[in-house]
């Protein structure tokens, strides 16, 4: 059931080419249901900063096995904050994340980190979307 | 005067079979009157979010006295923020938790995490109930 | 692959049957492979501070992929030292601990704490053994 | 001067052909000069340990500019301790990561976890020595 490296790598590859035709440079990161790192792509010319973000939510969705955007208005609220806190401040609640599905389960995430938000997230999509 | 285990299972017990009757899945904690955990039961195909979520609002609850949800709106006050810093930060003051009380006293709490706030807190009323 | 709630409570079943035998009382951890919990009990009268050690010992072991005890020694290394506190300071690497294997994988883990090392390490691979 | 991509990628596969020829399973991660991802790989079955130990180590051999197993000894002297802290504590002075030189210049670091602190440092080399 759980992602292979394969698998991550083609995920990672098929962000960036998205990436690619939005003309910006990604972040990318490949997470297992646990939220531990799998593959991690970083393009040339793009941001360290990308490098925290990516990974921050994939683990995010991974956690709650949805896009981490769509936890970004209540990431203040104190149950979000508290079980971010007590996984050790890793996850971000911030739009660029989707998880990775198979049969219903969450098997991992994919997040990136570079672009907006929305560029972001349509990138995770267009990598998690070729594993199911 | 404080939980046994097999209350404490028959706490969990009874969330989780409120969980089913609303079609969720949940994480329920119960621990005693010092907010240490006592049984703890996640169902199938529950984010793991939701381990770290129902403990801390199971702690909260053991803490206060009070259903955590209570003290959501106050969660940012310095006085709570401190409370829960001094704790570890383990504590988290978000809607889900009931304490189990017997004879006016605390004796422990159950907390829930996996539904929205409210779904949470139905099913951690629905385990403290059985015991009393 | 990945452990059940009922196997989880299988596990924790037989470490706490292992216990009885022993005439001791323990908490039980049963967490999946990426360390979070999926089912933990805590016997009447066993001291709260196994609740952490429980849990610490199941994390470490999965994270390791090994019995917890079987990295006592190089807890102080670096290494170790650093993956421990990469991950938030939860893993504990003392005996007591187990890796639930499926098929040659790590599915999970079964930590034990109240007895000494070597009986919360019985304990663990008595319930780590009903399910493979 | 900096790694690409490409490079990172070259080295990453040169680290994991290694492992295969040893017969063991390994994190690899491939920083920059500053100890910033540029890429990581996973192999199946390896533990999430590693995935922490990789990174740590690779980012201690960037700063550092030396092999991570160079500094063993020397890490718990205070001025090692207060630098890995001031880094916010990800660095991890382990066997197992060497800098990536060129033209006599720390360009980034090829860490990896998984294998004995030996093993660990021979995969990396493997790596960085494809990059010179």
């Amino acid at each position: 059931m759980s992602l292979t490296l394969q698998e991550a790598n083609r995920i990672a590859g098929a962000a960036i080419a998205h990436a690619e035709t939005l003309g910006i440079g990604i972040c990318v990161a490949v997470c297992d249901a646990g939220g531990r790192l799998l593959a991690f792509q970083r393009m040339d010319g793009t941001t360290w900063a990308a490098v925290y973000g990516s990974q921050g939510k994939a683990a995010a969705s991974a956690a709650f096995g949805r896009p981490s955007g769509d936890l970004t208005e209540r990431a203040d609220h104190p149950t979000f904050r508290g079980i971010v806190a007590a996984d050790g401040g890793r996850m971000i609640l911030g739009k660029g994340a989707v998880p990775v599905m198979r049969d219903g389960a969450v098997i991992g995430a994919c997040g990136v980190g570079g672009g907006t938000g929305e560029e972001d997230e349509d990138c995770a999509r267009a990598g998690a979307s070729c594993v199911s």
